[in-house]
């Protein structure tokens, strides 16, 4: 939390999302916090799509993809998640439903923009309604559609921004000075994976490459990228 | 919130809208003041039509568009807000499905105070029932019916007024001075403008033409508008 | 608020419209202070109509009428209200709506006191449910029907009085000594207009000519009222 | 409040109607609390039928009988009430439709103790759910049926008593012994004019024959009571 | 309340029906302690039927009958309570309604136990669920049926006993023991009444003759008891 | 209560069942203790059937069977509770209609572990939802099915578990430490009831004989139990 | 609760799930500790099928398989619990009804992924809603479909992981460890059972073989493990 929390405003945070007096949500700001506690996630817009990156647990015994942070929405849309991983797979199982439901309606995939409008517009309801909690889980969307490759991030207050590129999670500040920094428009697949493990290894320290996952997703593509020592 | 709230009043804004013995709905202050914690955004009302501008924020790798604080609603009305922008944009759902709804039903856009009025009316029930709260965000609303130019602002509490000219955002004050000082009646698109930067550069300390945001709304015309360096 | 509250009477006061010990509805009292914390507004019955008066506020780009406390019912009722513009402006619709319906159902006006039945039945339901809260405003409402000119006055208790003359709002208690001292049954425009004046100058103390919104509202007429400079 | 209240009972005062450790309901002495804030009320049956009498108000301006606390249920019955006005005009609704309602379907009218056992059953129904406060008036009921002049207490538990003569609100304590003293029964309407009177002059010290309303209700006749000045 | 409540329980008992650490629900015991704040009540089986005997209250000027705590439920069914009068009433409303349903249903009068069961359904079930609160009042129910005469209690916890003789109310400690010591099975209606007279002199010190209320019900008769002196 | 609670967990049991940091749920544990706080109950399983054995209050007036704690559900299924009877007779009355409506509707006696599970179950649910509190009441449920003999034990939790003999309320401890000891499997009536005398005596310390209700339960059979003096 | 809680928390965790400032829904938490607080659980995927263990408790007259902590859901699903022994029922019963239902609607039987989500979504449900509890048991689904043996994990957030081996309780962190270093791929059932044992001796300091229940799984059989001294 960056902005420091006065000791008697604890008063506005108990129960349903109400605000405090200077104009704050803190269920919402609380539940971004969540996210803050994450691990690293990243996603980078490419020239034909685009690449999504996180952080694998050191789980030995668990089976791969299991727990993984990169959920696949349609065969051309994906997300990367930081915060909540129950909170996620319950968003990314709403997604799914909506996007074969218009796949079936319109005969045509969803786009990018509607699919995070979706999710978005639910964010934002049970932070208004009492009842329910905010959703602890951020999600950066990205896909190729009819527009072309594009990159969303959802947090928890029902906000929707497009991106270039963007990371979230307790390493994000440090990843995006390295997207400010070295990310171009039309860049290739090679140099986003450099990119994406260049911010990941800023966001966060100790990582190595046999602990990305990362993915690439084009129009009716889905497909896992693998890392190798890239020379810096 | 230019009323301070003594210490013994915290009980009165916990839960759901109630009035503090004083007669207030703390609630409904406090999300005005979030209201306030927005940057400064700016309607004015001109001969033939209504401009609207607004700060743009600091994102470089945010795709353009996709955060900025303008909203079209209908080809002849659009809103800029100050304050949450995912109540923002429930808001303007809201709106741009009613004004959809007008169209086919009447075979004509709906007029701007009608579409001020659905707006304001949703905004008062959140402040008078439980279980849900009210919406942190203020927003002018603009453009040309029948009627002629016509610029409206809603507020948290649900009240709504029309002006020839408004702002709304941390900066409000600072910026209504200008206004009130410099606003003429049947003002065109170019004097238009150049109260616009200078009201926005008085409530905005440190702002650059290229961080403003504007755009012009009138007759089945929503067009962004270019800010160029004026002379002052 | 003309009794005061003792220190630990605040647990009364805080949730859904409870009793204090002493047997007073807390909720109600706040709201009525909300009533209390507007300007003033003034209702005298003439004879052939009711005089109805309020202040207009100092917002020299507003455009006038959208955001005075004088509110158009039908064509021979209005009412002018003091507190929240925004509770007002919820139930002027409800009262627009039920006077509309029982035009088309009856095939004449509804009754000056049917309508203000209509309200206080509103208001008072509130004051008795959880999950919803008073309306912290107060009406006058005037009109001529079949029995003649009445005014009436509705409060958030729900409680509804017929009066000759009656103010409201923070400058009720000086206004009304006026009306008592020269309030005669039978007066005519004129003279109605003479006593609004002075009565409000009574409320207000720095108030002028141009500052008052008055309407008078006979059998089909609802007029606003020109006030010239009058001598005492 | 006859009984004192421990400093440390407050927690059991404060939401819905729950019981206190010594087994009291306080929401529901605290609303009898209200009716014993109101002005006098007194009934008295008489040979032919019964009276009820109560204080006017002081308010000048007002239209007389628009503020009273006498009501007409049906033409053979009445109530005069103490306590919230507002409550009482919404009991008395429900009882009105309730009298219309039975005279149609029965093709007679209701009886007396119907009548206030209907009153008193939604008294009690809101004691004993929560959302709903109790309320905060006392009716007496009188009128005449088949089984002759009848006058009933309502009180906010739900309780219902009938009396030959009875006194509430603030006098109540005054009036009554003044009653249990002189009232006799099979008195004329006569003798009960001087025995109302005698007794609103215990309860009230201060008052004058003409702050006095009084009715006479019996079979098919509900007709205002002139006082005039009797020699004690 | 025989156990005492530690001071730091008050948290235990304030909003719905919870249980404390050892295992009480308070809510339940304070809703007995209405039950003890009521004058005695009593009841006891004879060899033809029951006895009921209650206080009669020193009103002088209410009419008889109209608040007695006897009540008659069906032709050979009737109660006694202590508590509240509000609540028994609306008990006893029900326990009308289902006997005559009963009747009309099976052409036959429903049983003292069936009858006892159901206002005991209804007095546990709103000492489990939320929003309700529990009955504050005692029943003795008594009458003869198929099998004989039958005498039940009722208390607010929802638990019934059937019981030889039983007192209820703030003297019911004492009257027991009178009951105890001297009631005899087979007893008839003389020695039944001097049996009551003595237990309730017992129950209430300063009790005469004339303010006891007492009915016999048998088989298809509920009949009023006269009291007269009996040499003790 | 076995585990102490710390002073600061007050808050952690006030509202529905919520849990405490050390993951117990408190309300959970409180009704458990009113299970506790009733006298001992015991059941036991033999050779052709269950014997089931609770203490008779001391309440000399009270119509016997209609206090005790033994109750039937159907011809071979019986209970015995410790705790709340109110609560009990809740129970026993939806599995007496659980245990027809199978008979109906298969034509063959509900199975003893279904009826438990049922019960069960429903314990579950008010431990899990808001608005209700949980059953403070402990049942062994025996009877004998197609399966042969069986005993079950439903606690507040929902937990339902199979005994050879178990124990509850306040003396449990104490007598299962004599089940333990001296039960053996295929025990006749006759060592049944004297292990139950046993085991009853250690749990009770002051019980006689005949403040012993015991129940046979096999095939068909419901059968009071003669506890006649044994020589031990 | 591996991370403290600041004495000043205790406001974010009492009534429905609620974020506290860094982000944690402590409710959750709390529910994870009830699984913490339950004995040793572990579960192991073989070559042919899933092994499952779980400790005994020890209850010598209690009825075997009645309490065990083994729960099979399908004849090729099973599921071992650690936490509350109720919870765990309710889950169960909702995982054999989906399991019949697909067996009915598909023709074969659902998948072990398919009924480990079911679960999860169910427990992820309650930790966002007002009104209930999350469940306070962790669940090892073992089992065998048409892609092998799988393991899954539920905890109380939703969260579900596919694990090689793992182990939930009390004695968790230390079975986890010889897991981690003993575990192999495509063990047979000889070695699936010596490491079982001594995973669960690491966890269970005290535990004998005869403490121990297992339970073997795979395609359409669910059968119980013996076991025998194994020479470590």
């Amino acid at each position: 939390m960056a902005q420091p929390i006065p000791q008697n405003y604890m008063a506005y945070d108990r129960t349903i999302v109400v605000f405090s007096p200077d104009g704050r949500l803190l269920q919402v700001e609380y539940a971004r916090q969540m996210v803050k506690n994450g691990s690293t996630s990243i996603g980078i817009r490419l020239k034909d799509g685009v690449i999504l990156g996180a952080m694998k647990g050191h789980m030995p015994l668990a089976v791969e993809d299991s727990h993984k942070k990169i959920w696949e929405i349609d065969d051309s849309v994906a997300a990367v998640s930081a915060g909540s991983l129950a909170d996620a797979r319950s968003l990314i199982d709403m997604a799914r439903v909506k996007a074969q439901v218009n796949m079936i309606t319109y005969g045509e995939p969803i786009s990018i923009s509607s699919i995070t409008k979706y999710i978005s517009d639910r964010k934002h309801l049970v932070t208004q309604y009492a009842g329910v909690r905010p959703y602890g889980v951020g999600l950066l969307i990205g896909g190729t559609d009819k527009t072309g490759p594009r990159l969303f991030e959802t947090e928890p207050s029902g906000t929707m921004i497009e991106w270039k590129a963007q990371a979230i999670g307790r390493g994000a500040d440090r990843a995006k000075k390295v997207l400010n920094t070295s990310h171009k428009d039309g860049m290739d697949l090679k140099a986003g994976v450099q990119l994406l493990v260049k911010a990941m290894k800023a966001g966060e320290k100790t990582v190595r490459l046999d602990n990305i996952d990362a993915v690439f997703v084009k129009k009716g593509l889905f497909e896992k990228v693998t890392l190798k020592a890239t020379k810096k």
